[in-house]
């Protein structure tokens, strides 16, 4: 056990309760200083030094991403930067990692990639520009922090250094991005990146510069003006008018024992079967914000807190024509930026659906409402079951969103990627403006399978009870082959390459075992390694 | 330990030591026929059941793959087909695999990913179309064999079924290609793929064939003739001129404790200090064919047999101009067809070196020759050293060949790699005509670092020291992360994707702890997981 199995934590925060960043806005800037509190871990047992983070600092962090697109439009670049002295962030605690079950270890390191990439997504595609202003010591997990910023300033100190010391000293990667981040995005050239990942002190000044690891040095005597006129050029080059903002109501979802229930969305837990029903409810009010707001909220609470849930059974219930109706003035509106901000969140979500591993089964039934954003919850699931009923009131529908408008991961729509042999058929799907019955889901590929009522309920008992009978391994990395056919991006390899590299790092002893470098860090034995490379 | 521990086997045979495969030749047709000899395998302790696999097996196929395309140039369709009764193949055996030691299982599963890599790229590059010919159960690596062929035909016996039932019977991943093949080459739908995917028992007849399992459906009454016809209607494809063919003479290497010589190629063994050097030499009589021939063996002993050695060192010797002319020749007459595949040949050894788990570091050297397809080498390697020599005699250079004749796995040429971020320069040094002295290959962003003499040897003693020090799981996924930048494609992704999530597996309890599934396949107790999905 480590942290992360205390029962139930919310993964949700506000500003106002922050223990680890401190929260500045002053359109069209916004600073988020790191100044971890050390006697505040998220978990007991270890102390937060030099800036090192835990989920509980990660927590936070994204949430201020996600508040300053919705509630602060009018901020068009974010500094990051450290609040200790001569220290931007240390990354990751070790002494929290050492102690923490591999399931944890994964989880956590899935968790903060996300908050990353929502970072990039931010700089990318929100007008909100992340500037890292690394004001000393960058090492591990804080320089794969400033890796996910769209420009690094590193202070010119005569000390201060970047690193990427997980290698050399903890015999582990830097799996936050680090290396994907390193090559593939800054495109730094392999044999300099390689004498870097193995550098323990890290590459400072000049050097730094001219290998491509930091956009550049400022002074130290004007660290902080230099670094805000840098954020100001890049405000100044987004001029599309927003605002103003709306707040981010807290979910406060009702937690009991079997369930977790929000406004629009419950999380239904079956434990001794260890499946979920996930179920959206369209109805009166529906709003498709707050509705994957609160499937984002489940879909942690469903990582961290019930890991042996091995099923997601993804339900909806509702009017399709409604979600139609709503996701079409989303589409319409797509200029408008709150529009865009919820298009962006939704497809978020989408990804944090695809990269969860747990097994995915949509259950299509009489009164649900899988059209277009709601789809795609379907055509996220690794299989669909439809019912088909004698009057054909069950139906599937496509909205303008299924186009493009909620990429994978891999940039691809759900819809490409499912009909990677056929790329008209997706074309074709995603404009269809009638719905789809259960004859004509099955003829354009939409869903696995369909039966009658008896049957179909039947079908699903035994698929359910098989699957969860495999091997919960072997069902993780055939989801995560399976569900991204097609090209492989940046965001993409973070998730496939590395990730799935560092998962079998944590699991070898020359890692986590007891004379391996993670479990020795910072006490004075030195590990022991077992050398075959493999 | 476990197979592949014994010393020093031979990774080279001829169609007359075959015992497992046979080897027919009828221009221009080929048949490979899989009849396993059940009692010969690899190292004792397991049966060769039901046409099932172990290295033995691979190797000759390997050997197969590589003489058609240079003995028998007339060839232009290849069938693999079952030589048992009802069993095409049963896929790698599940008693050598359970028995084996993780780093033979990772190296076991890459050598049959090459093997399966080298028929698609005789399908695609040289002309020769391999067809699989299922007369009979096809299951788990037999399908991943089929998968490799560019067409694949079932019979249609109301019976025989493909299937992968890796993750249902062995809580582990079909991975030697197939979970990728199925839907990024085969473009299977990925809700079916997961359906065949958790389906032991597999998918037969007309089924198969619309989820695009296989291309078609041969009655049993006359299988060998209708697959004789789609072979032939493959192979009048193929009009281009090619042979006659040239023997592919064994390399026979002199084996001693500290030492693997070839004609061109050594491979020098520090035991002790845990590295070895790997020396080309171009001398008069060099033959790039003999010489990337040596190369490869040289890899793969290296991988079987001396896993603890975790750095190797790159050299060459001889005349820069004489390899470039080589070079130029090999590039004037890249329209023959044994320019050609003397090119395809020299590509794939480079990729086996690019997804070699050692620690690679080039030294170039007084004396040293690396020029075009031997200055790939040096770009393979993950650090190259220059000496900065007062005379300028030390030098590198450029030919045709660094221009994409030699691709890496995920498509790019090993300049597009280094140079990312700056295409033109990729470009610009393969264009180049003139060496570079040190001066000019650091400028050039060729080499890491450059000293002179006393210097070099110094900061190469101390690197390698470092290096070796290091953990060696931690290299080998750093290696694995910085040598791919830039796109993933189908190849690639097997052996980053689908191969990451497999060593993970292996590692778990779930498939090798003592009650994991491939531990105790066959056995009467059932396999007890831990259920937290992670």
């Amino acid at each position: 056990m480590g942290p992360g199995c205390s029962a139930g934590f919310a993964l949700e925060t506000h500003p106002h309760a922050y223990r680890h960043w401190r929260f500045h806005v002053e359109p069209p800037l916004a600073t988020l200083t790191l100044a971890v509190d050390e006697d505040s871990p998220f978990v007991p047992g270890y102390k937060l030094k030099l800036n090192s983070y835990d989920l509980g600092v990660d927590i936070e962090l994204a949430d201020a991403v996600a508040r300053l697109r919705f509630e602060h439009p009018d901020v068009r670049a974010v500094i990051v930067t450290g609040g200790l002295d001569r220290v931007f962030c240390a990354g990751a605690n070790i002494r929290m990692l050492a102690a923490s079950a591999h399931g944890f270890k994964v989880n956590f390191c899935k968790y903060t990639n996300e908050t990353r990439l929502a970072m990039e997504d931010a700089s990318a595609h929100s007008g909100q520009h992340y500037i890292a202003a690394c004001n000393g010591t960058t090492a591990g997990g804080g320089y794969e922090l400033a890796l996910a910023c769209e420009e690094i300033y590193l202070v010119d100190d005569g000390n201060s250094s970047v690193s990427l010391p997980e290698v050399p000293l903890l015999g582990v990667l830097p799996g936050t991005g680090g290396l994907t981040r390193v090559v593939d995005k800054r495109k730094v050239r392999r044999d300099l990146a390689d004498v870097f990942a193995t550098l323990a002190e890290g590459v400072k000044g000049k050097r730094a510069v001219e290998w491509g690891l930091v956009d550049g040095l400022l002074p130290r005597s004007r660290f902080q003006e230099a670094v805000r006129e840098r954020a100001l050029a890049a405000a100044a080059r987004e001029t599309r008018p927003k605002g103003p903002g709306i707040q981010l109501e807290a979910l406060a979802p009702e937690v009991t024992a079997g369930a977790v229930r929000y406004r629009h969305v419950a999380l239904d837990l079956n434990h001794a079967g260890r499946t979920a029903d996930l179920t959206v409810e369209a109805g009166p009010g529906y709003a498709p914000l707050r509705a994957f707001r609160e499937i984002d909220d489940a879909l942690l609470r469903l990582r961290f807190h019930y890991p042996e849930i091995g099923l997601v059974m993804l339900k909806t219930r509702g009017d399709l024509d409604m979600v139609r109706q709503a996701d079409e003035a989303l589409y319409d509106n797509r200029q408008d930026w709150l529009a865009h901000e919820t298009l962006l969140l939704m497809a978020r979500t989408l990804r944090r659906l695809d990269l969860t591993a747990r097994s995915l089964f949509a259950a299509v039934e009489e009164g649900s409402c899988f059209a277009g954003s709601l789809l795609e919850l379907a055509l996220a699931a690794d299989r669909t079951y439809m019912l088909r009923d004698a009057a054909g009131a069950v139906r599937l529908a496509a909205s303008p969103l299924n186009g493009g408008c909620l990429p994978m991961t891999h940039g691809l729509s759900r819809l490409q990627a499912r009909f990677l042999a056929d790329p008209a058929r997706a074309a074709a799907v995603a404009a269809a403006r009638q719905p789809f019955d259960t004859e004509a889901a099955l003829a354009a590929g939409l869903v696995t399978a369909a039966a009658d009522e008896i049957d179909l309920e039947d079908e699903l008992r035994v698929a359910v009870e098989e699957r969860v009978s495999l091997s919960p391994d072997a069902l993780t990395g055939m989801e995560a082959n399976l569900r991204f056919a097609g090209a492989e991006n940046s965001d993409s390899k973070i998730f496939g390459r590395l990730s799935a590299w560092q998962n079998w790092i944590f699991s070898r002893p020359n890692a986590t075992g007891e004379r391996g470098a993670l479990t020795l860090y910072g006490k004075p034995e030195r590990p022991q390694f077992n050398w075959p490379r493999t």
